[in-house]
């Protein structure tokens, strides 16, 4: 829109750019930052200084990380001969809230994605493959999203890393626990009749 | 939640203090900076730092302003015997949109609240006057937001000024009630200013 006076207007074109961001928020927050008290915005500012000046990437598995190896890198104690690939960092934290996981992760960061442009090069697929050659890895779990890009990435990683002599996993699609039958899409009850196991 | 290392949670934490920025969407603009460029996350820092740092408040009028004066208070040629009262910068601009006001404002910087505490003493209500008192205002045009606080805020400054001896008049409804002055659309919020009365 281009209404307010120079530095404003730089501060709500920046705000703009940020995902789910829109105009009228960008101004909105704009106005939020500049009725706080001056610490109170330069924290924010800091904040985000700090975290790009301290933060990187896991060298080995592309999950954020200070220093070369994220926590889950550096712990002893995870058996490295599982390793549970996601799509991004915050996956990582819903897989470890369920307690159920003790291996390794690899961070693809992103999924194949033909409409965005982005291809397997884009991806941390190759350092993938570099971890399974060279750490004993004996399970690779699949563990992108059930969606369109997430199923095209598995579909992919599974053709290239199986015949690799490697068991290769995906997570069930199903019903959520407590869920209704009657409101399942047929995609979904599709698949969790499909993924029926004996009890 | 507090599941991310060090800097990351801390860059979470302070832009889930945004408004409208909830902890999902915090985590998300977090990731998103954490991905970019260096330079890009640092001009986003930049911007806010030089924002509070060039932008305060119109001595005049309190609208945002680089300097003294804010740049319809610096405009010899705005008629200054009327003044439009409004709640927020943000409303100057929507004011302007109609091009149908040619007076000075006069910025609120909020509206009366009891359910937020907010009372006269905490909005440029005193500034108002004072205005009042030295420029030879002749009418002042209350434009707060036609919506429960805003209406009462009218009403007060309505019962303050009337007996100054000064024409007061409140933006006439053809705005939706409940709206907010900020999303009307320009022939409404003309129609609105055009329509007028005294109170």
């Amino acid at each position: 829109m281009g209404v307010y006076e120079g530095p404003v207007q730089v501060l709500i074109d920046e705000l703009g750019r940020l995902p789910g961001v829109g105009p009228k928020s960008a101004q909105r927050i704009a106005f939020h930052l500049l009725k706080l008290p001056t610490e109170d915005a330069r924290r924010l500012a800091d904040s985000i200084i700090d975290a790009k000046a301290r933060v990187s990437w896991c060298t080995r598995c592309f999950n954020i990380a200070e220093g070369d190896l994220c926590s889950y890198c550096r712990d002893e104690r995870r058996d490295g001969a599982v390793v549970c690939v996601v799509e991004e960092p915050r996956d990582i934290v819903a897989v470890e809230r369920t307690a159920e996981f003790r291996g390794r992760y690899h961070v693809l960061q992103g999924a194949i994605s033909p409409i965005e442009g982005i291809g397997p090069e884009h991806l941390r697929v190759r350092e993938l493959l570099v971890r399974i050659g060279a750490e004993s890895v004996e399970e690779v779990i699949l563990a992108t999203n059930p969606n369109i890009e997430g199923e095209a990435t598995a579909m992919y990683l599974a053709n290239l890393i199986k015949p690799l002599g490697l068991k290769v996993t995906r997570i069930a699609s199903g019903l959520p626990v407590g869920g209704d039958l009657e409101y399942a899409d047929e995609v979904t009850l599709g698949r969790a009749l499909e993924g029926r196991r004996e009890v």
